[in-house]
């Protein structure tokens, strides 16, 4: 396990990217929608660990309620592991909460997430590894 | 440049840890107290990226005033950098806000911070880079 992304939510992606490229080294980054999850997302690769920008594109997308309620900031952290089912069973038999199930997240990868209640605050997505890690 | 580190705010340290611990496979951990920075902080090392846990030492200790204003949650997103000084200038003559200049952080690793105000609500530490990663 380790951290795979740490993801913002922001007002404008491209308004956000030209920001974080002031102060990040950014080695390449990619910008794409995932429809299912109501996001439009940059990606900004940093040598083996990624910044993803988190724009809603609905008004009933996650990300806008999120806006609406704290402003910009951290909206999650990403754990990727290789053994996501057999991790996700075992945090569940521990009392932790897992968000609907596993399903499949941006570059078809399985992800699931951990509610704020069971850590302390902190939206943990789990994720198989990135293909380009 | 990479994810050095996520740092969660936590009422106690020890009991996050046992949260934690019911999710992440935690390849070693260190508890350590930073006087200068008034925080007590358990380190969870996951392969080469870290989860940090502060807990406040004082009742003015900056983790404290988060706790208080927040709850328990993400404090900050830590990148680390071979070239710190040179990056922070550069940040800082691109209009980011460095707060308070470059210091010793834990480890003796030199680190800064930026201002939330300059990235999208984002708390953002630079640093070197780990001596264990």
């Amino acid at each position: 396990m380790r951290i795979d992304h740490v993801a913002i939510a922001v007002n404008n992606v491209e308004e956000a990217l030209k920001t974080f490229e002031k102060v990040l080294k950014v080695d390449r980054k990619q910008i794409m929608v995932v429809e299912h999850e109501k996001v439009k997302l940059a990606m900004l690769q940093l040598e083996d660990t990624r910044i993803e920008l988190l724009e809603p594109l609905t008004d009933d997308s996650p990300i806008k309620k999120f806006l609406q309620e704290r402003g910009e900031g951290i909206h999650h952290i990403s754990i990727c592991t290789d053994t996501l089912e057999q991790d996700v069973e075992n945090a569940s038999r521990n009392g932790v909460r897992i968000i609907g199930g596993i399903r499949p997240g941006s570059y078809g990868r399985k992800i699931t997430f951990i509610h704020p209640k069971s850590m302390h605050g902190v939206l943990m997505e789990l994720c198989e590894p990135h293909p380009v890690a």
